[in-house]
């Protein structure tokens, strides 16, 4: 009888495992996009920082290290970091080309648990003149944090219409 | 005795559950992948097909039917299913300003189960000029089919550097 009583337990233990999955997946899925949000704009504010610092390597940083890395614009498409690299450093190759760097109008959106589509706009100030436009960048989580697998930026000519 | 037998076997049912779900998730994942990639690679031959007989609107069913749809390029965002049907009549009023649509190189990124990233290039062949350039799409799962949820595209001048 005692035999049986641990049979039905451990049944319900595995039950409970059961619900107790289901019932913290859907908590750490709402929890989860809060602090996903959170740790994807604290990217873009790193990168932000570091460009108006001068540091292309630091701004970098937010794009995932990889051949399988792609930027689009009206260049056609650079691929793998080496390529967004070199794109960077040849289009912004001193502080007075950089200018001084805002992201605004941020919308993350959640596409399952470990991928975000980011919307925003750019704007550099700057003394030749400024420029800015709008990006979308695909994010993925990787065990050192999200990081940017796909960007494609426009220039927009007229500021009224990002 | 026989009863210590069931609790057992309902033990051992349960745990074969776990391991029968977890092998079906893998390979259906596998599997999913190229179901999912052939799908959205109908949805945009539907879409150049469409636009081929001169069919906005048909063309146009690829896209998120929802205020939440989104079309990024050099004049902003269009936000909503119908400014992004605005937009296209507007840029393309006729026929001889849509001319022959052309998809090619297209490179499908799965993100997660329910989302994906669509790369790829799109030329129009027109007797007032050609025209060209690069897209980037992500595409979301619905019941009624993989639709493009946010599309952001640029025209390329120089087709060589695609």
């Amino acid at each position: 009888m005692l035999r049986l009583r641990w049979g039905v337990l451990a049944v319900c233990f595995l039950l409970s495992c059961f619900l107790a999955a289901a019932s913290m997946q859907k908590a750490q899925t709402e929890k989860g996009e809060e602090v996903d949000k959170a740790a994807i704009e604290s990217v873009l504010s790193a990168q932000q920082k570091a460009w108006n610092n001068g540091n292309v390597d630091a701004f970098l940083e937010g794009y995932w290290h990889s051949d399988e890395l792609t930027f689009s614009g009206s260049s056609g498409v650079a691929r793998g970091f080496n390529a967004v690299r070199e794109r960077y450093k040849k289009s912004y190759p001193d502080r007075l080309a950089m200018g001084k760097l805002d992201f605004s109008g941020l919308e993350i959106r959640p596409l399952g648990t470990d991928a975000a589509l980011v919307l925003g706009r750019w704007h550099l100030a700057r003394e030749k003149g400024d420029a800015g436009g709008v990006f979308s960048l695909v994010f993925r989580r990787f065990p050192e944090g999200w990081r940017i697998i796909h960007d494609h930026t426009s220039v927009v000519a007229d500021p009224a219409s990002h």
